[in-house]
């Protein structure tokens, strides 16, 4: 295989506030990449992990990082091994985070971030609703802590930019890095 | 990347008593696949995994299983992306590695068999000595039950076989099966 052009792994952590939009911009990027050609894309949230990897876990503070750190692990060894790796989690603990990024392959951290006041008033799935009525406890950004990322790789404002333009900001951020290439 | 030539993943699931050589097997074939020029290898044990993965799990049936579940869907995720996974786990009950064959990308179950004489006299941790008398539980082949595989991919006796004779074996079946490409 002496003629074999080896894809570049590398990981986009993106963490932020339930309903920011960090799937729906995973989905997009997930999209972008393969249409550019990269060979391997392998998205990672919750739906993906929960049946298989984190599904006796909760959401104390002990649990959410005993998640993140089962998905890190899963995502260090894909982006090692060449997979353009999307990670979405609210990861809300700037700790596991950290150590993420010192085990995944070319970490790239992005940070969703949204106006609380849009969320609450968007609240696509409910949950903020319910979570100010104390019907869901735990609930990140309402009686849970949000620890924001000191120094994202990335930064894209989902309540001002629309998810079109947040994936060319990404894309044009890993085309620069060199991590895809493109004809 | 139009001119890139994709790795094929596939996934080699060493099973077998305790002892019968499936890591030592499984270091051997990783380094034969990098020598032939395979991009990505990932290895996958106990050592690897357990302290990321599944360091909440003991020995239990269900433990043991839950084990697998968790390896499993992380071998899938790297055989689907290209990767040549080599998982080394006793893997003693049928269901689970089953599981494990309908999800991972082209599945090789290889069946790592030692005549248990052959075992206990090795006994190369000690851990055997220390079943028989009791003071190791839940040990396959002495207090736990070991499910053979009906119809393995390869079968390699490590009583009889030298470990580069097993090695041999295996990378040629890989071979023919064009999962590897070789100049």
């Amino acid at each position: 295989m002496g003629d074999t052009l080896v894809q570049e792994g590398f990981t986009l952590w993106f963490t932020g506030w339930s309903g920011a939009g960090k799937t729906t911009l995973a989905i997009e990027i997930e999209k972008a990449l393969l249409e550019l050609g990269t060979p391997y894309v392998q998205r990672l949230d919750g739906d993906i992990v929960r049946e298989d990897l984190t599904r006796d876990l909760g959401f104390s503070k002990q649990d959410r990082n005993e998640n993140i750190r089962r998905v890190a692990f899963v995502a260090s060894l894909l982006s090692r091994n060449g997979v353009a790796t999307l990670v979405s989690f609210i990861s809300p603990y700037r700790e596991p985070r950290d150590k993420a990024r010192a085990s995944c392959h070319n970490f790239i951290e992005v940070y969703v971030k949204c106006d609380p006041d849009v969320l609450i008033s968007r609240d696509i799935k409910g949950f903020y609703k319910k979570a100010l009525k104390g019907e869901i406890q735990n609930f990140t950004g309402i009686d849970d802590p949000y620890e924001e990322p000191p120094n994202p790789e990335i930064i894209v404002d989902t309540g001002t930019m629309s998810v079109e333009d947040a994936r060319d900001v990404i894309i044009r951020y890993v085309k620069e890095k060199k991590l895809i290439r493109c004809s």
